[in-house]
C-alpha cells in the first residue's frame, strides 16, 4: 500500500512533468511566430528556419552533453539509456527521462532569444554553428553553478552566497540576452536603421497578427517553465505551490502588458501593439525568478514595473545604436535582470549581494564565451551577410524560397 | 495513510484545473486569431490590441474586485494571497489559487465575445473603458446569482427555481453576447454595410487561416473550459464525468461543424468556410450548459441543432441591420440561448421555467448595465472612431501601425 | 484504502488519456497550417475547409460505427451512452469514454494526411465523400486487425506473426498515405506542375510561416499521439515508459530536421525550410512505430534516417509524376513504412517478417479499398475540378470566398 502511494506520487510527478515539459517545446513555436511577424518578409524564411533548427540543435547537443555537463553523468550521450539516466545519486521520486525533457526544453528557450535579436542580416549557418556550442556547452556550463549546484570555476558557489532565480529569469533568459547582445555588437546594426544625424528609423514588423499568436503561445508555454520549476506535485505543498505559480505568472504577464500599453499611449499617443507584446513578455520575464513567494498583487506590479522599463529600455538600445530587431534584449536581458534583483523582496532564502554576484557571474561569462565564439565564427566563415543579400532579403540567398511569393510580388 | 491519499486528491485535482485554466487561457489566443481574421486587414492591429489588452484587463479587475463580488472574500483584491485565497467556508480539496486562476480566464473568455462583434469601428480606449466595468462588476455580479449561488437582489435564488448552467452557454457566452449587442446597438452599422435599399453587403475577411486557426484553439482550449467545469477529477465517478464532457465537447462541436457546413451548402450553393466556423463554435455553445448528461448522440444532434440555428441568426441580425462583423452574437448570444433550453432534456435537476428565469436574468442584467455603460461612454470619450479614421482604417488612427505593412501597400 | 488507490490510478490515467487526446486533437490545427501554408493562396480557403470538415466526419462517422468495427460492440453509435462504453469484456482501469475519446483523434490524423496529397485540384464533396468511408470503415478495418486484435478476415492473427505498431506509423501513417496515394493516382498531377520534357516545376507555398506553425502543432500533438500510446501512466513502470516516449519523440523530431536540412543543405545549396519540416516530420513518424525501446540516441538516429529518406522520396516521387503538393505521401507513407522496419531493432516481441506481413496487409487492404471509393465516387460526382477552376482557384468555384482577398489583388 505504502509502495502504491509512492508509485502514484512517482506517477503524477513525472505526468506534470511532461506535460509541462511539453508546454515549455510550445514556447519554440511561441519565438518563431513572434520572430517572423516582426522582420520583414523578405527575411522571414530564414528566421522561421534558423528557429527550427535551433530548437533541433538544441535538443540534439544537450543531449550530446549539455545535460552532463549541467548535472553531471557521463560527458557524451548523457548516460541517457532506454531506462532512465545513469548516475544519480538519490534514488528518482519521477521518470529521469522527464527530468531530461524538461530541462532540455529550457536550452532551447535560451537559444530562441538569440535568434531574434540578430536578425535580418546575420548568416544563418553561422548562427546554427554558435547554436550548437550554445546549447552544448555555454549555457549548460552556467547552469551548472547555479541549478546543478557546483561551483564557480571551483571558487564560490553562487547558492551559498545568496543567489536563487526559481524558473531562469538570469539563468535562462538573461544568458539568452548576453549572447545576443554579444552577436549583436559583432554583427552591427541593419541598413538603414539608423540615419546620419541621430535618427532612428522604425522598421516595420510585416505580419502582426502572427507576432501577437506568438506572444499568446509564450505566455501560455509560461505556465509550463514557471509552473514546472516547483519540481513536483504531488503533495498539498508543491500542489500549492504550483498553483500559485500559475496565478503569479499570470497576473505579472497581465501586469506588464497593461503597463507597457498605458507608457506608449502617455510617450507615442498611440495603442503601440508590439510595445504591450513585449510588455507582457517582460512581466513574464520579470516573475520568472521567483513566481512562488510573491502575492498576486506584488506579481502584477513586478510584471507592471517589466512592463514599464521594457519600453524605456527598448528605446535605450536604439540610443546606443543596439539593433535588436525583436527587442529580445530588453525583454530578457534588461527585464531578466530586473527579476533577479526583485527575488529577496519576498524569498528571504535570497540576497541582492547574492543577485547581484549571481547576475555578474551568467552575464561575464555568457557575453566573454559568445564574443569569443563569434569572433571565431567571423574569421572562419564570416557572420554576415553581404550588403546586397541585406537588400535583397536573407531568404532568397540562405533558404531559396520566398515565405509569402504571392503577396509582396511587386516589392 | 489517509492523509497521503487525501494529499493526491488534492493535488491531482489541483493540476487538473490548472491545465484546464491553462487551455482555457489559450482561448484568448483563439479569440484573437478568429477575430483578426474575420475583420479587414485595415482594422486588424486594432483588434490584436483590443484582444490582448481585454485578457489582461479581465485578469487584473477579475482580481482586484471581480472574484470577492462573484464568490465572496474581501471586495478589494480578492484577498488572495501567496498562501492561497481567504475567506473560504470549507476547507479545500484543491489548491485555493488553482480556483482563482480557473475563474479569471472565463472572465476573460465573456469579454472577447464583445471585441468581435464591435470590430472595426468602435474607439480602442472606449472599448477598453468598458472592459473594465464588465470584468469588475457586470460579469462579477450576474456571477455571484449563478455559480455563486446568491439570491438575485436579495429576491430569488436561481438555483432553486431549477436554473443549471454547468460550464457556462448563459452566464460566459449569452452574457459576453447581451454586453456585445448592447454595444453593437449604440455604436452602429459598419459605414457600407447595409445599402439604401435593404441590401446587405458582404465584407469579406482577410486572413481565412487565421480564422481556421482560431476556431481551432477555440475547439481545443473548450475541453478545459467544460471539462474542468466538473471542478474535479480524482475519483471514479468525476473522472469518468470529465471524459463525458471531452467526448460530448468534442461530439458537439463536430456535429455544429458538419450541419452548418451542409445547410450553407444547400442555401448558398457554396461550402462557407466561415459558416462551418462559426458552426464549430455553435456546437461548442450549445454543450456547455450541460455536456455531462446527455449522450454521445445526443451531443452531435445538440451541437447540429446550434450549427443550422447560427446560419439562419446570422442572416436574422443582417435583416434587423445588427452588424457583427464576425457573428459573436449569433454564436454566443442566440445559441447560448438554446444551450441553456437544452439542459432540461438530459438533467433531471434544471427545469425548462428555471433555465427560462436565469437567461431573463442573466441578459436583462448584463444587457441593461452594460447599455448604461455605453452610454456613458459615449458621453464622455465618444464611442465610434470618425468617418475618417474609420475609411482610413482604424489601425493607423489608434495604433499607429499597419498590421500588414509590406501585403496591402496600395490600400 | 485499496479502492481509493484504485480510485487514483483511475483518476490520473483517465486524465492522462484526456490530455494526450487533446494533444491529438491539436494536431488537427497543425495539418491545417501545414497544408494550407503549403499550397498557393488561390486554393486556401478550400484546403482549409477539407481540413476543417475532415475532423468533424472523423469524429462523426467514428461515433457511428468506426469504434464498434475497430474494437467490438454495436454496430451502430458504439453503444457509447453518457455512462461509458458498452460492451467492454474487463472492468475498466479508466474511463471508457476517455479511450473513445483518444482512440477518435487518431482516425482523424489518417484522414488529414490525406487531404494534403489531393490538394488544389480535387472537388470538395468528393474528398468529403470519401473521408465518410474512410474514417468509417477503412480505417477501422485495419485497425481491428491490428489494434483491435482481430483475425485479418479470420485467416492470420498479425500479432501472432510478430507485428507490432506502438503509435501507428503504420496503422495511422502509412495507412493514410496509402488512401492518398491511391486518390492521387486517380486524380492525376495539377496542371502545370510537370512539363513535357519530363522538367519538375516547383509551385511554391503561399505562406510559409503557417507551414512552420503547422510543423510546430503537429510536434507538440505528437506526444499525446506517442505518450497516450502507453495507455496507462499510473505506476512507475508505465511513467517510466511515457517519459522515455516523450523523450525519444522529441529526439527523433529533432534528428529528422536536422538530417534533412543537412541532406537539403548539400544537395540544392540552400537551407530549404520546408525540407527540413519535412524532416521533423519525418523523424516523428519514423520513431511512431515503437518509441518506448530506443534509447535516445538511437531515436536521434532513426529520426535523422527519416529525415533523410524523406528528401530523397520527395524527390523520386516527382521523378514518377505523382503529384503530392505537401510532400505527405513521403512523410507518412514511404518513412511510415520506415518506421515498421525499425521496430525489430529494438523490441524483441517484434519481427521483420511480421512487420513485413503488416505492412503489406496495411497497404493492401486501404489501397485497393480505397481505389474503389475513389473510381465510384469519380463515376457519380467526378473528382477533379474544371480546367478553368483549378487555374481560377478552387476557392471561388468551391466556397464562394478568397482566403486573403486583400493581399493578392492582381492575381
Amino acid at each position: 500500500m505504502e509502495n502504491q502511494i509512492f508509485e502514484l506520487q512517482y506517477a503524477l510527478d513525472t505526468f506534470y512533468f511532461l506535460i509541462c515539459g511539453a508546454l515549455v517545446m510550445w514556447m519554440a513555436a511561441g519565438f518563431a511566430m513572434l520572430e517572423s511577424g516582426l522582420v520583414r518578409s523578405k527575411n522571414t524564411t530564414e528566421i522561421l528556419t534558423k528557429n527550427v533548427a535551433l530548437y533541433a540543435i538544441a535538443c540534439t547537443m544537450y543531449f550530446v552533453c549539455g545535460y552532463a555537463i549541467m548535472y553531471g553523468g557521463d560527458i557524451f550521450l548523457s548516460g541517457i539509456t532506454g531506462d532512465g539516466v545513469a548516475g544519480a545519486d538519490e534514488p528518482a521520486t519521477y521518470a529521469p527521462s522527464a527530468d531530461f525533457f524538461f530541462q532540455v526544453v529550457f536550452v532551447a528557450t535560451a537559444m530562441s532569444i538569440v535568434s531574434g535579436a540578430v536578425a535580418e542580416r546575420m548568416k544563418l549557418w553561422a548562427f546554427l554553428a554558435f547554436a550548437v556550442v550554445m546549447t552544448g556547452f555555454i549555457y549548460p556550463m552556467e547552469g551548472s553553478w547555479t541549478w546543478g549546484g557546483n561551483a564557480v570555476f571551483g571558487m564560490y558557489t553562487l547558492g551559498d552566497m545568496g543567489f536563487s532565480d526559481f524558473a531562469g529569469s538570469g539563468i535562462v533568459h538573461m544568458a539568452g540576452a548576453a549572447a545576443a547582445l554579444s552577436g549583436v555588437l559583432v554583427l552591427g546594426a541593419r541598413k538603414g536603421k539608423y540615419g546620419a544625424n541621430g535618427s532612428v528609423n522604425a522598421i516595420p514588423g510585416s505580419n502582426l497578427p502572427l507576432a501577437t499568436l506568438g506572444m499568446f503561445i509564450l505566455w501560455m508555454g509560461w505556465f509550463g517553465f514557471n509552473g514546472g520549476s516547483v519540481l513536483a506535485t504531488a503533495s498539498v505543498e508543491s500542489a500549492n505551490s504550483v498553483a500559485v505559480v500559475f496565478m503569479n505568472t499570470n497576473a505579472a504577464a497581465a501586469g506588464g502588458l497593461v503597463a507597457a500599453l498605458l507608457v506608449a499611449r502617455i510617450m507615442f499617443g498611440k495603442a503601440d501593439l508590439t510595445m504591450a507584446l513585449n510588455g507582457a513578455l517582460a512581466g513574464l520575464v520579470a516573475i520568472t525568478a521567483e513566481p512562488s513567494t510573491p502575492s498576486a498583487l506584488q506579481a502584477t506590479l513586478f510584471g507592471a514595473i517589466g512592463g514599464v522599463l521594457v519600453v524605456f529600455s527598448i528605446l535605450f538600445l536604439d540610443k546606443l545604436k543596439i539593433d535588436d530587431p525583436v527587442g529580445a534584449i530588453s525583454v530578457h536581458g534588461v527585464v531578466g535582470l530586473l527579476g533577479l534583483l526583485l527575488v529577496p523582496i519576498t524569498n528571504d532564502g535570497s540576497s541582492f549581494s547574492g543577485q547581484i554576484v549571481g547576475a555578474l557571474t551568467i552575464f561575464v561569462w555568457v557575453f566573454v564565451t559568445s564574443l569569443i565564439v563569434w569572433f571565431a565564427i567571423k574569421a572562419i566563415i564570416g557572420v554576415r551577410v553581404s550588403e546586397e543579400e541585406e537588400f535583397e532579403g536573407v531568404d532568397i540567398a540562405e533558404c531559396g524560397m520566398e515565405a509569402y511569393p504571392e503577396f509582396t510580388g511587386g516589392k
